[in-house]
């Protein structure tokens, strides 16, 4: 299978921990209902290729997101495979972090907004309101030892506000990290953050005491930055980047979203730049192949496009 | 129309140049036969777009790329506009020079290539030998006043050599350079290359003593890599970048290759910095819809992708 040519860069991070949200953050927006025997058998397969941290899928209302509505009959068939503090699922409140707690659940995350708008929109209440509804379960969380990760939505713009003050996202970072979270993760919602923005944000979050490494990013390529974005986080030190297999996945607010950034093209970069992930790419794109023949459409990743189907170098020469 | 929060770094060049593909890369590659008005037409609103310098067609012979056959007709029919030190085109060897000549032109690229492979596939003769092909046209062309472009294609892998020393691209540069050109574009023809291997390219021409004052960059997104790389030739001090509008072409030799980096995506990159461009981006995205009728496909781009049928910010809510 062709790789990149290795030219090796010293000012980057040895390592890069992928945050892989395919099975939860890419499957939530899939119309087509993926089978649970399925869903497991994808996170199985994430797990072969070396994925280290794979969130497997989140603990909402089933209104909320039908296609995750199986989260506790996905957790019983993976076993093992599917617990421990680098299995986390999405908790919205104290009542769905009891039904994670109840299937043995060592990690979780939660998931605010930088705007009020969309904290209305996602969450059904106020910027302040959520930032409290999430208190008690970060919280109750801790006490049980569990790892906790924090989002924070719409970081880079909004689709009802538009711009979104850097200040205003630091604010809402604080207040989630200071609930006693352990990652942060900053998501670019609708994907029209820029490389510049993602230096001055960090800027920010560092003069705030937030240092890098506990750090995420979460970049969407609705407008086709999300690498470019990712890379200029890496380049300022973080060291860990959500994707999703496939690229899988994308916003319900953007019309036309291309999804989240997808994890073959990332180890592609990666790779190139002698970055260790830990992944094999070939059985990541295999499994990708595999995920869309259930989805019934492509994937949309450009890595995936151009390798699968071709052997080895020259052979699609 | 939705705009990327414009957040500026001060390490980055003040303007960039857009060097426009679309016409000659982008076409070259399409199989639907383009009627030579709607080129014309396609070029004029390029212009009104405020792109600066673009590409415009190729004086290849016929058989070689029969959509860009009408080239003679295609400049008959745009008269001044088609004209210019900002208006090159394409030419292979003394032949092409003449026909292009006959024409008016005042501006030509040739093209080498980095590998010996690639030379005798594309240009049907050995690396040496290719380039001593091109030492009379571009004599010829400096004799005539013309601005003259060398293009390097191959410069980040070869689809049968696989890698492709970063010493053997300066050397074919060199050449190249030699030979009298104003400008080199260094391609990543198949599009395998990562942000390392940019630096340490730039690096070494620099080394050369081909500065980067008079280096383009032409990355194609088959590994979605083309928007990073250009990102990182930008740092490493590089202003002139080779895009196509809309994400037209690719490479013939690289199977379910995606096109060139679009010009669009770009766009909203640089915008998000703060670099100037004289772009305005919804008149290309609605050139990129229009041709994309005239192709029968939708554009790979995907800021044409989120911003088409989208009229403002909320419109996608």
């Amino acid at each position: 299978m062709r790789r990149p040519q290795r030219e090796a860069l010293t000012d980057v991070p040895e390592r890069v921990t992928i945050y892989e949200v395919g099975p939860r953050d890419g499957l939530q927006n899939e119309k087509t209902l993926v089978p649970v025997e399925v869903k497991a058998e994808f996170i199985r397969r994430l797990v072969a290729a070396g994925l280290d941290t794979i969130e497997t899928t989140s603990f909402v209302p089933p209104q909320w997101v039908p296609q995750l509505a199986d989260s506790a009959a996905l957790l019983g068939l993976l076993g093992e495979v599917g617990r421990g503090r680098n299995r986390p699922v999405l908790v919205p409140n104290e009542r769905g972090l009891e039904a994670a707690l109840a299937q043995g659940v060592q990690a979780i995350a939660i998931f605010g907004s930088a705007t009020e708008t969309f904290a209305r929109k996602n969450l059904n209440r106020g910027l302040q309101e959520s930032i409290a509804m999430f208190a008690p379960v970060a919280q109750r969380a801790r006490n049980e030892g569990l790892w906790v990760r924090a989002y924070v939505s719409m970081c880079f713009g909004d689709p009802w506000e538009g711009d979104v003050p850097i200040a205003q996202v630091v604010d809402v970072a604080s207040q989630m990290m200071d609930l006693g979270c352990d990652q942060l993760s900053l998501g670019d919602t609708i994907g029209t953050g820029t490389t510049g923005h993602v230096h001055r944000l960090l800027d920010a979050l560092d003069i705030k005491g937030i240092g890098v490494e506990r750090i995420g990013v979460h970049f969407h390529d609705t407008y086709g930055q999300a690498l470019a974005n990712t890379l200029a986080a890496l380049a300022h030190g973080v060291s860990v980047v959500d994707a999703s297999t496939g690229g899988l996945g994308g916003c319900p607010y953007a019309k036309s979203a291309t999804g989240n950034l997808a994890t073959e093209d990332l180890v592609w970069a990666l790779d190139g730049l002698g970055i260790k992930t830990g992944v094999d790419l070939e059985a990541l794109v295999e499994t990708s192949v595999w995920m869309a023949g259930h989805l019934g459409r492509p994937s949309p990743s450009r890595v995936v496009k151009a390798l699968a189907g071709s052997s080895g170098a020259g052979d699609d020469a």
